[in-house]
């Protein structure tokens, strides 16, 4: 059996080398077929709250959407898990966000980790979500490159650069053991950052949230869980909803 | 001056008679002038993540439309606060939360607050929005009456003999000392469950949401206080928007 | 009807100018009376935990004597709030210390916050508050200026300059939104401080804890809100008190 | 050298009793010796907020006439820990409270502890200094066998099956495995309800405020330690202090 | 390349029937090999600390042992995970507890989940783990079936009744949406149990700790992920060790 | 009746000396008689968990036949408390842990304390077990001088430097009130550094672990207390154990 895993980007901007960043997985899950969607409506890139608003109706559509089409489990692909909640109730296939993913699978590589991000000003949304998914207590802090996600692709050099200071900085000054990369924009840039720790005398593991996040949907998928139904209950779809076409043609 | 408050119902069953809930604040502070007004597109009623995911949108452009005609400050009407965070961003007038409002205020009258609410499957919900708030250590707990948003008005009495029962084992069970209606279709009812509690020799306040939240944004409007932009900083709106019309065209 | 608010000083020095504070308030609510009491005995100015228990009694009673005199709402002068839960137990009109009412405020208005106050000796009592009143999860930091109580006033400039670094510290180092003036004492600082913060590219509230205590007392006494009696009960004061004739003559 | 251990009752009721609940603890360590002194001004017993607070600067004047009398050590006599932090600051010598005491010491000896206590009443006070204390995670519970103060001593059978419900539901129903007095007027029934308890099969020690609290304090003595007076720097005595005579004079 | 998994039963008695819990991973996974091991000295079952600390050095040297031979990572079959800190600084492979694996696992599932044990006497032990993984606040109640380890084999239906009736309380008593079964002991009763729990109106996932924590390893494998050898530093073996001959000649 | 305590130091390298550390205890406590003994097997220091896990076992068996020697309370000679639980299960005696008690015991001197050990490595172990032991609250910090514990006494000079920089650093950086010496081979400067950081204006505590934690076994003999049999319950020793032959044959 073939195990469909689909990477819905929750923004309008193509990111179809989304693909490329998985291709490490697909190659050790020789059973596993990946895809990648973008959102039908919604904002060209996610870097807050507002961002994430928008992005979530399209991503609960592009769940169903996934569902219908025999997918077997889905990765949100950005860092804040934009839409996670309610694309639960919507679906019954399991709904991954690289940010609740990544953070338990990094609590339990070290007692503390800390992720490093574009911009300072989704330090508090990804506060905000370590303590509702219950990891705060490991969390050694959120730190930022400084850098929009729509120049990262423009300046890998700069981001490396910045990547490993940061890093440096979370380990030795707030007492990480483990980096969680905090963006689903970095790619390509876990190994060699993992690799530059090394060399600085800081052994510590670097978390690629793709990859990480794609393998946990295979694991889930594999030991056939998906997410609690008494935890997030099926939407009653009977009651009505006005506008949201895109989502509703689909229900 | 004029205070002009505008209480959003995020979703499309129209809602005039809310404006009735807050008379007696209106009669109270004479310079405040109440509207309401529902959002353009999403679900029947609240009832979940699904449901606020899709109320979000429309909860953040009625806060651009408000701001836009002169509103001093808006309440999203709803317990869960549907799109609070990402209005915040979208606006820089006051845009408060019930939930969290209510609960921070309770939190003030006493050690501990219970919330009873409609149906089992919130709890999660706001519970962990208690955790986001910062309020989670004050929460003796949430209870549920088990009646559905669109049923509530059509049984009052059960409503008001569920909410008693309830109220009276978060005190005598759970320690709660102050009660907080858990749903701002709870109309007309606060009073008296109040007065049937100290008759039960349980003299606790119980908050009815709606009319502590429009009195908050009454107060922080005279204050000249907002919500702090560094926390919620403005969407970058030029890097474009794809559909959400009733949105973008108030922008 | 008219609202009655009185602010009780918690020590014998005169403190008549503490209605000039409120004058901004009284001006947006024409129905408010604002009144200025000291308490009989006590210390000369509160910086801790020994003049804090000094000051206890002397609030109990002046509550008990507003309370008597038709007072409807009561405010206690010092951020560490001594005498709270002493007052709430003596009497049935609300209490609010402007520690608790104005760390519940700015707790609404940013993920984070913190206390800028006089001394660093008074920390460890606003962090032990903050603990006790259920918001020490959204307390960035408590930062000292280093200026005794009975010093501010002689400094004005001096005392702006340093809390103008503090509250730069505490929003770049610490992660702070939204800043709370420590002391009641900081009067007339409040909105320039505002805005030099704004001029350094921080656009974030600052609190002024006397102006926020009273708005939110007003608040309280419009809703018909009080403290929760099944939290503070009433006192048995049959069983005799020995001395404190300042206050069982107010009995 | 001879340790001198002070219990101060803040209360006027007499209680010179109390030594004889110290006998035991005398006759292991012959180089102590206890007296008992009761506040000069205040309430009859203490059973909330308000006794606290009138009880607190007797506290204090206790203390420093204590300290002025070559005494090596006090400790309040009341689970509530009346005027706890402010004696701290006024004197050098150690303040020992029961309720912090006790509770740090139960909290070694099992993974959670209960305190059973007086009144329903009290449990918020006690929960409140727990959390201050820093214990709070090892607390299972308060309980109350809702007997007030100065009934104790009249209804000794009664007090003790009453400790005895409480305490087994205390073990099996939230799970406690150490139990605390919560009443230093609880006196002579410790060890009688240990060995029910044990009868019950519940092997769980039960802890006697007033017998472990002065063992503390002579481990202290004895250790040459005291409080932290970067935690409770001394007073500024000279800014003045009006009223208080029975405290001032000792001054 | 083969992966390879070997499971180290932290106790003398022979399992070697464990393999045939992981068959339908094995299934699943057909690149990946099982192997299973018992300790070479210690306790004859772990039913708490005494046996956990027995364990121990078996553990190590199983781990060490394991490493030598290319094994690719190992799951201690053990819920109160013992020797793991140890083993993880003692070898680079993978070390996985079933209970850190677990307990985060089912943290992904649902907002709060319980864990289903043998006896009373290591609820202690797994709540303080769960403290210690930083997963307590999502851990909703440790409950027991009342059966000793040795135990369970012979008496299925007894177990599975007691398993069932144990869920039940957990989801409705106190919230929990998912459910652990909590010991690695409750072998071909997971799949059972979660449609006994469907059929009662309850759709929750049960994960089954071996099958979990096996896919898990096996996933981090695949990533190439390893524990921080800054969390986990290697022992100085060079200071010597005294004993222990079944683990030195291991290293 | 003489109270006979003893000093268990769990590795294998002698430590007659520990007795001189505790001189001035037994000059104190005339009644108490000291002993020490190294475990029989195990590591040559303790710098970790890999030391910990093969130094419990030791620590067991030599708790066992200090109990059937008639030792009244035992201490476990390192911060890391090796082989505390599995201990307490085995016996009845009170056994203790120089870093629970230490930590404890400081709690009550200060608001916060920070801990000033022996090398970075240690720490995430301390802040484990000051979670586990419910004083995590209370932890300023945890800091380390950089020397390992061989070495600490060729370099009394370089340590006393290093230990006096740290704790004025946890002091004015970290906000503690108390240190605690984080290492019990850190002996015969306590009182010097106590001094020291007097000298710097910092009139802080600082606790010495192995005498703290005798004194405070003396203090749990004289009350005749125990740890809660309900925590810690007796291990089944019927079902047997394979090795550990310097174990059983004490059993």
């Amino acid at each position: 059996m073939t195990i469909k895993i689909q990477i819905i980007t929750p923004h309008v901007t193509p990111r179809p080398h989304k693909l490329k960043e998985v291709e490490s997985v697909a190659k050790a899950n020789s059973d596993v077929e990946f895809s990648q969607t973008n959102i039908a409506e919604g904002p060209s890139s996610v870097e807050g709250s507002f961002d994430e608003g928008l992005a979530g109706p399209g991503v609960v559509a592009a769940c169903i959407a996934g569902e219908n089409a025999g997918v077997n489990a889905v990765m949100i692909d950005c860092m804040g898990d934009p839409g996670l909640d309610a694309a639960r109730e919507a679906v019954t296939i399991p709904v991954l966000g690289p940010g609740e993913t990544t953070m338990h699978v990094a609590a339990t590589l070290g007692h503390k980790f800390s992720v490093v991000t574009i911009l300072d000003r989704v330090r508090p949304l990804l506060e905000r979500n370590a303590r509702a998914y219950g990891v705060h207590d490991k969390l050694a802090s959120v730190r930022a490159v400084g850098i929009p996600v729509l120049e990262i692709e423009k300046s890998q050099d700069k981001l490396l650069e910045a990547l490993t200071a940061e890093s440096i900085k979370a380990v030795t000054e707030d007492h990480a053991e483990v980096i969680v990369l905090g963006c689903t924009g970095f790619m390509g840039v876990g190994d060699v950052l993992q690799a530059a720790l090394k060399d600085a005398g800081l052994p510590v593991p670097v978390l690629n949230p793709i990859q990480t996040t794609v393998s946990y949907a295979i694991m889930l998928a594999r030991l056939g869980l998906r997410h609690s139904k008494v935890a997030w209950p099926s939407p009653d779809l009977e009651k009505g909803i006005k506008g949201y076409a895109f989502l509703t043609e689909g229900v």
